[in-house]
Parts: C-alpha cells; sequence; structure tokens
C-alpha cells in the first residue's frame, strides 16, 4: 500500500483565502488540518488544525495560556473573530521546519513516521512535478493499516 | 464557556492497556488522541493522534522517514502488528515538555493557547483535586465557538 492508495481529494486553501472561512472548513467538514497551496498548485505549507489556531489565539496567549485567563470569559468566547476580515497571508503562523509532504510511493510506515515526526494528522501527497494529488489523513492511515 | 461547559467523557487507557487495541481504539471511535491515566485516576500523559504512532513506528524511522522506504511494501503495511503483545507502558514515547491538562475554569482561548501551543488537538479537564473530568477536543471547541 502507497501513497498513492491512499491519498484522498482534499480542500486546499490559498494565501488570498478568508482566514474565518479557512476555520470554519476545518470545523464543517472535521478536517484534521489544512492545506495551502500556491498558485501554481505546489504545497506551500500543511496546517495542522492545532495550528489553524493559531491564526487567531494572540501571540502572548500562545506563549504564556496562563496570560490567556486574564481575558474575561466573553472576550475569549468570540476569540475567533479576530480572523474577521484577515486572509490566511495575514494570520500565517511561522514555518515549521519540516513540511508533511511526501510523493506517491511513499509507504503506510513512511507516512506514519512523517506524522509523527512532524506531529502532523495530515499529510500532502505531490506528484513528480510537486504538483498536489491528494491527502492523506491519520485516521485513514489506522483504518487501511488495521482492517484485518 | 469554559472547560467545564465542553468537558466530554472521554476513553481513557492506562499504562498496562494493549497498545494494539489503543490504537485501534484511536481509529475505530475516530479520537484526536488518547488520555493515558494512571491507577489513581490522574492523567498521566495526553497522546495525540500523531504520537500514538510513535508506539509502532521503528525509532530510526521517527528520525529519518526516508530510512522507512528502505522496508519493503509489504512489511510496511504491517508496521502496526509491533504492538502486538505489548503494553502502552512498553511503547511510551518520550513525555513532552508540556501537557495539554487544564482546569474547569479554562476559557476557550486558554484551550485553544494550550492546544496552540502543544499541538494537540486534544485538552484533558481536571477538578480541583487532580481527577479527570473529561476532555475537550480541537473540533468541539471550534463548533461551540463558530456557532452563530
Amino acid at each position: 500500500m502507497r501513497a498513492r492508495d491512499l491519498a484522498v481529494d482534499f480542500p486546499a486553501v490559498t494565501l488570498d483565502s478568508s482566514a474565518l472561512e479557512a476555520a470554519k472548513l476545518l470545523a464543517e467538514q472535521d478536517l484534521p488540518g489544512l492545506i495551502l497551496v500556491g498558485d501554481d498548485g505546489r504545497p506551500l505549507s500543511i496546517l495542522p488544525g492545532t495550528q489553524v489556531l493559531r491564526l487567531a489565539v494572540p501571540a502572548y496567549c500562545q506563549d504564556d495560556p496562563a496570560l490567556a485567563r486574564v481575558v474575561d470569559e466573553a472576550h475569549a468566547d468570540g476569540f475567533l473573530r479576530q480572523l474577521g476580515g484577515k486572509t490566511v497571508r495575514e494570520c500565517l503562523p511561522e514555518q515549521p521546519r519540516e513540511l508533511p509532504v511526501t510523493d506517491a510511493k511513499a509507504t503506510v510506515l513512511e507516512l506514519a513516521a512523517l506524522m509523527a515526526r512532524t506531529r502532523s494528522p495530515l499529510v500532502a501527497v505531490m506528484d513528480d512535478e510537486g504538483l498536489l494529488i491528494g491527502a492523506v489523513t491519520l485516521q485513514s492511515l489506522l483504518d487501511h493499516t488495521l482492517r484485518p
């Protein structure tokens, strides 16, 4: 079983996508993360769900979650409103060192090692020209490898 | 909205649980991770799904996913068999520096900051005595904060 057998179509966002719409996409489609592609169709970044939160959480709260407690409940409830009107480009967190990206020939062990190492439940699969073929999720990987 | 309003019952595993059963629990119930509790009911660790993979992926593949390519496809397909007969205790990866654990009073902003910082789509919620009340998932957090 190779990445090409597991990769499925996955919604992609661009730098000009609305950050709020990106968060809604994640929530409504129950996605483990988002794939950010450039105008040329090549993956620019893969944002695990937890890193999509970074688009909206103020930097001082990320550095020290205890500081988030000084924000009152009503304002805390509306923290995602900070995304309103912003694009993904404006909210993009610092790039990770290594992107969870692989090619069509990757085995399930390679996919698992890449997920474990990059802490991403989502791996983008590219063709030989670096174009996005689809994505493999952690759930899909486990479902296929645990199937009797 | 506080952690106590969002926390739901969540299956927990112990150090003596079967590692393979733990992986199956994650896959079958579509969980974003697992909560490991001690005999006293206190959370010992929270393993995001990607870190549950670490229970089965050989260390040399985690250090360099490219090395996983030398393992042939048939063996790669069966990598989860490595978990057979082992307990969670035997497979437990290195502990993270900071556990995604909070108390019942945490706001959604605190929960989001904690998920972003620890890269865990799952936060365990404890009572004043450190006992597990339940857990908040990233999906549940987004669903509640994006609800109109």
